[in-house]
């Protein structure tokens, strides 16, 4: 299934997209695509339904795929040739860093670029959705905890994030730095997480052209890894790394200006388009 | 005023504390201490109620005292005596990390030191309530953006903060790592929250015994700073660093075992005791 929310911020409803691409209302049979709606059984019910029997809905906004989510973990570095871009070595483990959840916004929404900035990057990434609560789990049965997965762009300020003293979460988390969907595809629908072709462009220039499967640390791995040191819990977002290709491994570096239109996406799972806007 | 939460984990009631120390349920008055109740508005609501018109209620379990917190944003190395204990110097601007929401309990339920750890510590440190949605504020206006203040406990394991790849938050944001309360104290009950004793005992052996006099960045500073960097929203909570006397600042370092019991509190804003707990 591809799971969406329709409407203004805010005031999103939960959607389907049916198998000739028609978005249909869901919001008489769940309250939001989040919690419980991602669990298994939540998730089974919903597969249960006929889409035809589902009203048409008219797209006006698109909304982030996820409601409620508690956390939004990112993992850095964990493509080695981006690693090699920053002139960083692949970690031994997984390198963690939050995202503010207030920076989740719609696909398309326009992107602010924050007062002060001077060097606003763009990071395409594969976005895990949490299912169920997951603590202390093994590798092997990581993904029954995952709901399925989704494009995240993880929008990073790297002078906030690496020159305005330590810890990366100051670049990450600014409002809406964190455009996720335009759908949650169910992990059913996903063969195999590890071999998704993803692409990013700014203003129809291709600066990223990768796939998950040169990710260092893969997603069951990581949900492991993760839930070894907290609970993840249903709706909660892990961003699993950029592969090469952004702006500040270029030589020079390249950021983003107000008017630059990104857009990304991840084979099988859609595409987002962005308009950059200064924040003034 | 002084309001809390009472109840059963993920089932508390509002509540508040009357002139005679008596708590009193304020469940039909608002559905919870948290979002627009923590407005201006909100809290004037509040204040306007005669506490003898409300049922007395029975003290079992204490919950955190906010609800729906969805930024938990640490300030790092902020007591410049604590950064001289741990060997950093001061950073030139606030250093910001997150700590997971999901780690947010009541102030006297028991602390899991998760599994493989060795190295779990204290930290007595003042929270911050936000009362209504800050960005780009400035310092002199910050405080208006503040609901109250309240003990926090920011529980840390420093193996896997500082030893296991990058980024703070890993070893800041495990199951019950945040205790949160007893209180959420209104501002309009503290004159000065840069002039409250701080203190902290392990197994009734004092540990840490300071005051917010003493924190470099102060609240205002802290509420305008990270304002720049994204929206704050009501329910968010700052905790603000903690002064010196934390566990790896010893010689030779001393951390917490399984029966540990923990006690701290700042002046004004209550108490809390914890039990270690060993998460088998």
């Amino acid at each position: 299934m591809k799971l969406m929310r329709i409407g203004p911020a805010g005031a999103e409803k939960p959607a389907l997209v049916d198998a000739e691409g028609k978005v249909r209302d869901l919001s008489g049979h769940v309250a939001d695509i989040g919690g419980a709606a991602l669990s298994p059984e939540g998730l089974a019910k919903l597969a249960a339904l006929d889409p035809k029997s589902l009203p048409e809905m008219a797209v006006d906004r698109i909304g982030a795929c996820v409601a409620g989510t508690g956390k939004f973990i990112c993992i850095g570095l964990n493509y080695s040739d981006h690693a090699a871009e920053t002139g960083a070595t692949v970690p031994p483990e997984p390198v963690i860093f939050m995202k503010a959840t207030s920076a989740i916004c719609g696909p398309n929404d326009n992107v602010l670029i924050p007062r002060g900035s001077e060097k606003t990057d763009w990071e395409v990434e594969l976005g895990v959705v949490i299912g169920k609560t997951a603590k202390y789990v093994g590798e092997a049965e990581a993904l029954d905890y995952v709901a399925g997965y989704c494009v995240s762009h993880d929008v990073s300020e790297r002078a906030f994030q690496t020159e305005r003293a330590g810890q990366w979460t100051k670049g990450k988390s600014c409002d809406t730095f964190g455009p996720i969907g335009p759908w949650l595809v169910t992990k059913d629908e996903i063969a195999n997480p590890q071999n998704l072709g993803m692409w990013l462009k700014v203003n129809g220039e291709t600066m990223q052209n990768g796939s998950s499967r040169t990710m260092v640390y893969g997603v069951a791995h990581v949900v492991s890894y993760l839930s070894q040191f907290m609970s993840l819990q249903p709706g909660d977002i892990i961003s699993t790394g950029t592969p090469p290709g952004v702006g500040m491994g270029m030589k020079p570096p390249r950021y983003l200006k107000d008017g630059d239109v990104v857009e990304l996406g991840i084979e099988g799972l859609g595409r987002q388009r962005q308009t950059f806007v200064a924040d003034r």
